[in-house]
Formats: structure tokens, sequence, C-alpha cells
């Protein structure tokens, strides 16, 4: 351990081991670059995935490349920090030591854990199959292959029997996820599908948003709740609240004693921490976020930073959220405390005075389809705009966000032609060719009865 | 089967089934597109592959999305063309009748079947999953997932144990998607892992060709093929021939006696025909291509034409290559023909009499890396060529090709770009983290003895 030993005593480079390739690990890397330390970056993924888009990608807009990253490739040119494809299982805190699921143990002079949340099905992991949720490029293609496939199984369920099950797409929770993914099941039902179809009238889709607390989008103001509904009905797409879904089955879901039918059924409800909050034996709220002083360290542990939302910041008496924004800002605040830190371990500074993190609010936006979109601005003015202009604010500070990329002006460009354009490339049904609940049995192959097929009377 | 009878009677518009949307499927169908038939296109897949790039999207440098476009968009402006998301699993000649996999059984008048052809593993179906084939979508992901994988598991070896296994990639059988495949992996390994990785020398990155036959692509003429071997081991690609691969293992390939290691196996060596030739109960040759006649018929049925992969067509002494070209050619082939037996049905025309199918060889090319090709050139000359011209002609000929497509100008601008600029986009490693054969088994999760790793010498 004479490298470790050496390390403590400052007279070599200070070690920071980051957990997680999120906003949060990335903004603590690219701005620890600059600094005397070295940096060993670890992810599941060998990408950072700009999240925010990725419900375009489940909805066949963007592919998953056009919004994801190698994470060798944003560090390329920052030598002093390492990447390492693995995954971090346990600690010892006492050691400095962060175990791998490989077996490999990394030793650290600073620790920063950005592994962000996963999706919470409150104890019913059972529904996970049935209704999945959209945190992974995973998840958005898996999303994107059951909405397509109802389509196509409608269509062919259509032309066998004349008739079809009800397009029903369900969505549990109306968050801004579950109001993103409504509002462009809805608009691709109607302005893509229904020149592609013959038999079926894919603008008869209906997508219903279950809520059950008393508003969708209950971290915003009640102006723009009520905006947001006027635009989700605009489109089509119902909303109610105070519904609680009691059970997913397939091919429905039930709210207390109400059967509602689904071919396809969403989760954008419950999120939870990363489990490696509780794996450090500190401090977590309900959700598993870990509770951190105004520095991001959990109490008593000011070489360990919590980011992003594995966090639990409370400013101003409320919690602040788990989005993108504030993830950042505490990967930079992060990286900005080590260097202090460093600097007055070095003796060239106080003694770790330093500000505290403060989350800079600038607002929250969640787009509805294709022309619409709620803006709850904080920066550089205050203002609650719906719509039109909500919709055109999301493009360019989407445009903004994704000047971090290296390829920015490239993803960019692919990502707003293929936007605008809503280019065909992105509707690929890869993997299974099966729904759960759809009642293939009915149809079985061995039987070969005759029922030949209308084809007589396309809709044209 | 009052609707049948009629359409029997030459009544109604008559039907075509097209099984396979591939090039000989589509080509068929966009041909029918005018004449008064109504068309229904099966496909297990709701898209079109432009497979000819396929190799690129196994090597990261495009996205599925980029080659691969609905079915349903590229025949939307055609109203007499259906598609069925289905598969073929049995025919009814007597009766004219394809029953689906599904239970749906389709009434044909003239039947076109271009279903393709799939791997072979002679016989060795437990190879699949050590080495994989590159003919859909999936495959290409999957090997893109293993090459890719094998530079983060050696770069993770590297900082634990300061050592790791040699990055072997064997490739089993050397014609041109062995010799593209191969050719990529080379320069990747070479131009962009070796900027990205710290501890690892990408570029020591070997690959081998182990062809069974005396000559790497064997269809291609001695002097090609002398071309192609010097510009393989001038990328540093090795090859062998005459080595039959007796055996496949997790982490090796055993020919003969001899062992060969290898982190990542793949498998461009044996084609079949797709399993409906056997299906039709006529006759097909060894690999289960339809005999067919100069009309591209199976001897007695006149309204079934074999088109692509599944057809074997014999032309000059020797059989038509199963690759893009004849394909299309078969397909618009096999339209003009039915147009002409519609017409002549009706009365309007002769008796059926008809110019037989003729293979139009525009020359063959394979890439070789991403400056140099071999192009044995039939039209509008005569020519081999070999190096860069070469593979300016690849361009050239591959925007040709991409014309057919709707998006055309897009998807060759994307492709384009990412391919000359080698974009970090698509260098994503999705699904499982591990690899057939990479000793996961040394480090046990369970274990973490005290293995600091060795961050303090960063290659840089």
């Amino acid at each position: 351990m004479a490298q470790a030993t050496a390390a403590r005593s400052g007279k070599e480079r200070k070690r920071v081991v980051i957990l997680g390739g999120g906003f949060g690990g990335i903004n603590a890397a690219l701005n620890l670059a600059k600094l005397p330390v070295d940096v060993t970056m670890v992810d599941r993924k060998n990408y950072h995935l700009f999240q925010p888009l990725l419900y375009q990608v489940a909805l066949a807009v963007l592919s998953p490349a056009d919004i994801a990253q190698p994470i060798r490739s944003l560090v390329r040119d920052h030598p002093n920090i390492d990447v390492l494809m693995d995954e971090a299982v346990g600690f010892d805190l006492a050691e400095q030591r962060v175990h791998l699921k490989t077996g490999v143990e990394l030793e650290y002079d600073y620790l920063v854990i950005a592994t962000g949340s996963t999706h919470s099905y409150f104890g019913k992991d059972e529904w996970a199959k049935l209704a999945p949720g959209l945190k992974t490029v995973e998840d958005a293609t898996e999303i994107r292959r059951r909405v397509l496939l109802a389509f196509e199984l409608a269509e062919r369920e259509m032309m066998e029997k004349g008739t079809h099950p009800a397009l029903n797409f369900v969505i549990i929770g109306g968050g801004p996820t579950g109001v993103e993914l409504a509002g462009a099941i809805s608009d691709i039902a109607k302005l893509y599908m229904s020149k592609d179809f013959r038999h079926i009238d894919p603008s008869m889709a209906q997508v219903l948003i279950l809520e059950g607390s008393p508003n969708i989008l209950g971290a915003y103001p009640p102006d723009l709740q009520r905006k947001a509904g006027e635009q989700l009905n605009a489109l089509g797409v119902r909303y109610r609240t105070g519904a609680h879904v009691t059970d997913v089955q397939p091919g429905y879901v039930m709210v207390g004693d109400e059967r509602i039918d689904a071919v396809v059924t969403l989760w954008a409800a419950g999120v939870q921490a990363s489990p490696l909050g509780k794996l450090l034996g500190v401090e977590t709220d309900r959700r598993g976020c870990v509770l951190v002083d105004g520095y991001l360290n959990p109490p008593g542990h000011p070489e360990i930073f919590i980011c992003g939302d594995l966090a639990h910041v409370e400013q101003d008496g409320k919690q602040v959220p788990g989005v993108a924004q504030p993830a950042m800002q505490m990967g930079r605040y992060a990286a900005k405390r080590i260097g202090r830190l460093i600097a007055a371990d070095l003796g060239s500074d106080g003694s770790g005075k330093d500000e505290s993190f403060r989350y800079f609010d600038k607002g929250d936006m969640a787009t509805i389809g294709r022309k619409a979109a709620v803006a709850n601005i904080q920066w550089p003015f205050k203002a609650h705009w719906s719509g039109f202009p909500a919709w055109m604010t999301w493009l360019v500070v989407h445009i903004f966000f994704l000047i971090g990329f290296r390829n920015r002006l490239s993803v960019f460009r692919q990502w707003a032609w293929t936007y605008l354009t809503f280019s065909d490339g992105a509707r690929l049904i890869t993997g299974s060719q099966e729904l759960p609940g759809w009642k293939v049995e009915d149809d079985p192959v061995v039987e070969h009865a005759t029922r030949p097929l209308d084809i007589a009377s396309p809709k044209t």
C-alpha cells in the first residue's frame, strides 16, 4: 500500500474516482481535467446518454447513437481521466476504496458518486416486464418496439378478422416523462402511422395518462399544469388524476375495480435512487437518496461527493429535483470543491472554508407533442410559457445543452433534421415480435383454418 | 371462396403475394405498383435493410436506422401494395395459398418468394452463439457489442493485472463479408481505439481470417484475390487459406489440432437458403436454393417466382451469385413478367412467350478498410481495379444504389458524413457485458481481494 500512503501524504497527485457517467459524473470529470489529479471514471455503460431526449428514441424519432456518446471520446483530450467499464458493488470508507463488480478495487482520495436513479415499481417488480419504464437505451428501444408493433399487429388482425383490439396506450405517471411520451405517441399515430397503414385507422389510437396524485406535472405551477392539460386534450390525449393503478396485467391495468384495456402500458411513475446510496451505509431518504450537507458530502465524509439524482439536497425548503440541470451543477461544484480542498491541503489556501452548493434554477420544460410545451422559466427572467413559444424555447435550450457534446454540431443537425422532418429511419422494430396480452393464442400456427384475407378494400 | 374464384376467372384484379422485403421483394413490389394488381408484401421485419452496408453497423460506423427503412414508408405512395408483418410457414400450391405464422392465410394469383438466405454452421448450430454471423440488424449490434467490449475488458484487465489476453479477432470465412469485417476491425483498432484507451495498445489487435478454400474472395479473379491479400496484409490483417475450422469454443477455435485463441470469433463462412424453398416441395440444391427455369419459376409453377438468394439460377455455366444486384434484377423481372402474363391472360398479348431472365452483371466489389477495395468491373467496361480507385468506385456505386431509398439524400448524407469522419455516435455497447470465453470467473465478485489498480502510469 505504498502507493496509497504516498498519495494520502500529498506527495503524489490525488486520485479521484467518479462513479457514473451521466450528467453529474461527466461534468465532474471535465471540470477535474485541468487539475493536478488522476481521475478514474467508472460506468456500467460505455456511453454518456443525453437523457432529456431519450423519449424521442423511444418514439422512433431519433436513433440511440444520436443522443449517446462514448465516455472515452468525451474525455479523449484529457490524459488524466481514465475510463473503466465496470460497476461499483461496495465500499470500504475507512480505507477509501471502491469494490467493483469484476473484483477490481479502486483507491481514492476523493470519491464522486453520481449513479442516478432507476424505476421504482413500488415493490411490484413483476410489473416491469408488462410496463417498461424509460431510463436506458435498452428501455427506449423496448418501448419503441412495443408501440410500433401494436400498430402492426392491429393491421394484421384487421386484415384477417375485420376487427382489432382498440389501440389504447396507457401511460402510468403524469410527470414530464409521461406527458412527453403521451404527446409523442399521439403525434406519431396521427401524423405518420395514418399514412402507412391501409386497413386500420391509426389516428383512432387513444392515449391515456393515469396519474396517482391530484395533478399532472406536479412540480409545475398550477397555471402551467392547466395549460399542459389543455394542450394534451387538444392532441386527443386523455388524462386522469387521482387514479391509483392497483394492478398491471398483460393487456390491461386495474384502477381499483375498474379494468382499463391497454395494448401497450408504459411506466413513468416511480423512481428510486441507485442502490449505491444504501451501500454507503449513510443516511438516505425513502427513495434511497443520500442526505448530504451543503458541500454535497454525506455527514462525516468530506472526501465523498454525491451528485445528481442520488443526492437529496434541500434548498429554500424544497428538494432539488432529479433532472439534468442540478446534476450538471452538482458535478461542476464537486470538481471545483475538490480543487479547492487540494489547494488547501497543499497549504496555498484557507482551511476548507468554501461556498456551499446552491442550485441555480433556470427553469423546467416539458414538451407536449411536436408543437407545444410548457416552460416554467426562472432565468434570465421569470415567466410561465406554454404552447408554441414554450416549444421553441425547448428547442433552443436543447441546442444549448447539446453544445456540451463533442460532435455537437452534427448531433444537433441530425437531431433537428430528423425531428423537424420526422424522417422514417428510426422506425425499426428489433427483437421479439410479441406483445404481452396480445392474444396470439387465438391464432394457432398449426391450425391453418381457411380465413382468406380481405385485401379487396384497402383504405386509400 | 367466391372471392378466390372470381379472382382466378380474371374478372377481379389479380392478387400478388410477395414473401420477403429484401432487394428482391422490394423491387418486385415497386415494379408492380403501377400494374392492375393487389400486392401483399409479407416480411418478419418491418423494414427493408440495405445489407451491403450492414458490416458498417457491425463495426459501429453507422446506426441501424441509417441503412434500414420501414417497408411501409417505401411503398407508402402505392395504394395497391399492402404490408403485413408476418412470416410464411407453409404453402398450398394447388389452392394457391400461403399459410402465415399467425394463422392468416393469403390467396394468390402470383407468388413471389424472395426470403433470402441465412447462416449455415454446417450442422454445428452450437457455434452460432460463439461466432455470430452477419445477416440481420440484431446480428450487427451483437457483433458491435462483442468487438467493442473486447477492448473494454482488455483495458480493465490491464489496469487490474498489468496484462490482458491478446486481442485476437478471428473471422471464419474469407468471402466479401469476412474481408470487409476484417478490414474494418483493423481500421477501427488502429484509428480510433488507440486514441481512446490509456493502458492497452489497441493497434496491437490482430485480425485473422480463416478460409477453408484455397483462396480468399473465391468468386473474384486471381489477380484481384492477390491484390486483396496484399491490401489486407498492408492493414496488418493476416489470412490463412485451406484452413478448415474443426471446432469453435469460448475463447478459441481449432483448425485441426491447432488451437487459435480468439477474444472474438465471427462467422462469415456458410450460408444456406431460407427454409421456404424446401417447404415449397420443389427441387432445391444442397444449400436449399430452388432450381428455377428461365422465367424464375420452379418447374410446373408459372405462377410462382423465386428471386434473390433463394433462387438457383445458372447462367453461362455458373451460378448467379447471392448478392444485391441479381436479387434486384430478379425482383424487377418477376414484376414485369407478371405484368405480361396478366396482359396475355386478358387476351391483349401473345401466349406467355417472353424473354427469359438474364443477369446483367455490372461487377462485384469488396472494401478492405477505409481506403482500399477490389472491384471486378463488368460494366460499362471491363476492368479489375484495386486500392483507392476501387474504393472510390465502391463509394460512388453505393450512392447509386442508395438512390432507391426514399430518404436517399439524407441517408446518404448521414452515411457519407459518418463514414468519412468516423463519428463517435454509433460506438455504443448495448445488452450484456460478457464475452464467451473471457474468464470472468477469475475475478469473483465476492472476493474483493486487495488488488489496487495501477492508475499511476497512464499511456499518454
